[in-house]
């Protein structure tokens, strides 16, 4: 994979007028805290509550119209399953979410309250590709995959190129990771779309695959994973892992710890609710604030979707 | 006090390079429970943490530079001793507030964090304004009343003036009432920047004052006070209540559970922390759905300043 400018472009252009262009802020007190100038593009407020929307609207426009009036499957226990329910109802072709048996029950509702149809299987990696082969073959339905495809990060990638448009010039842009969409699609802007601007990664210690493949070079997993971040559990994939690795200056891991404190500081100042997976890269900006004391920052918040009834402070 | 269109607008371009411009967010969810469009304009997202700078800051222009110089000085234990701060600091000039000895310790902190001085009083309506003479004569400071003066109210209606910019033509307009300033100016810039376009007031039982005062057409106080919108537990202003006596089409109120539930609401689809008192005109419009329905609703969402560790649900 290897998009131009206008790749990138064209993305933005096709899903524009289809998802919200979430605004920017600022937080003069976290900016005096930190000793830097932060820009935070707030996902929390995009439809579905996280960035995700945009890669599946994205690869749900790429599609035929022949092809996608059959259905758009997915594999997600998290915001992709959500935000593939609300691409398929805004696009009004059919929408199915293979889900674990043992998913939290809310998460299913949303699904379900998306309009979309919901299997569950045995909750194993090899379960849930079986049902997705099952359904597929049954339905005509494509798949789409949560972050490992091109057409995924490009739409990724419209999160970022947004953030430069509202801001202008910055030094450097963080984001999470977890399968790397986010990260790879924020990475192609970063290199396209600017000039001199270094991409961050940033990720849970206790998920920590994609600092130690940036550092060994080759794509690595993770043996066990724990880390509150729930969004960012997942392996790097075989496409953006390479996008990431090329574009990417580093990958920086915070514990558990650091992320709740960052979490509740930006609830506490700049009165967004982000789920734990978004305070990730803030975390990571204190962790490291002799690094990048003085830069003007991109954050981008990645989503909002978090229990109210079970929070981490 | 009759403001024109000029007057309104020269009070937004005072202090517009001074302010945030507050995003307007919609959510689809809420609008379909309800029934309704609602815009929502973001203060949580206001330097402060609330629409309180807008008139302080408005205020405090409006005085000379000699004048200002000696300070500013208010009696708030609330939002607008922070927003008094907040203007003084910017402007380089002296704050001084006046806090009741038993406010809580968060607020005094916040207000000092801001650099401002804070005098304690005792708990009392007379003691609070006889030091804030004593104080004043001492140092020559002018006093900024938190909502029942002129230029406040105009400082505040640079909020809806913003709102109505920012979306065009809407049917309804509605915010919160405590001392009326935010409403008074919000009924202003609803009069004066659009065509039919009709006000409402929302208010907690528990300190239904301006209801009561609208329903009689005298300015009634409230004998005892309950309600969990600590933001709007005032009564209305000498200053405030005739703009709302002319403007405003009507005052509904909300109990707390209802106040609770619109809140939770808010921060759950929309992602925004919102304090009790900003989630009261929601909670109206759900009371109040059938008189609602259809209709595109400009909803003032105040302010976000609230104690994470002691959340009402």
């Amino acid at each position: 994979m290897n998009p131009q400018l206008s790749d990138l472009l064209g993305a933005h252009e096709l899903i524009v007028g289809r998802i919200h262009r979430t605004p920017v802020l600022k937080s003069s007190s976290i900016n005096e805290l930190l000793g830097a100038e932060l820009y935070f593009k707030c996902e929390p407020f995009q439809i579905g509550g996280s960035f995700k929307i945009r890669g599946a609207m994205h690869a749900a426009l790429r599609l035929s119209i022949a092809q996608r009036s059959k259905g758009l499957i997915t594999h997600s226990s998290g915001n992709f399953g959500q935000a593939l329910s609300v691409a398929a109802r805004e696009l009004n072709v059919p929408a199915i979410v293979i889900m674990p048996k043992n998913a939290p029950t809310v998460k299913k509702t949303a699904v379900l309250s998306y309009g979309a149809t919901v299997y569950e299987c045995e909750p194993t990696q090899e379960a849930r590709e079986e049902k997705t082969q099952e359904i597929k073959k049954v339905t005509g339905a494509t798949f789409l995959h949560p972050y490992d495809m091109e057409n995924i990060v490009l739409g990724q990638s419209t999160c970022a190129q947004e953030l430069l448009q509202q801001v202008g010039a910055i030094d450097i842009m963080i984001a999470p990771v977890g399968g790397g969409g986010l990260l790879a699609g924020t990475s192609l802007a970063a290199k396209l779309c600017a000039k001199n601007l270094k991409t961050y990664g940033a990720e849970p210690s206790g998920a920590d695959d994609a600092s130690r493949s940036l550092a060994s070079g080759e794509r690595l997993t993770n043996k066990t994973v724990d880390t509150i971040a729930d969004g960012l559990r997942t392996n790097l994939g075989v496409v953006t892992f390479p996008i990431i690795k090329e574009n990417v200056s580093d990958i920086l891991t915070v514990d558990d710890r650091q992320i709740i404190e960052a979490m509740k500081l930006i609830w506490e100042r700049m009165k967004v609710v982000v789920e734990p997976s978004a305070a990730v890269p803030l975390a990571a900006l204190f962790k490291n604030r002799n690094k990048f004391a003085g830069k003007r920052i991109g954050v981008i918040l990645s989503g909002g979707n978090v229990d109210l009834d079970h929070l981490p402070f």
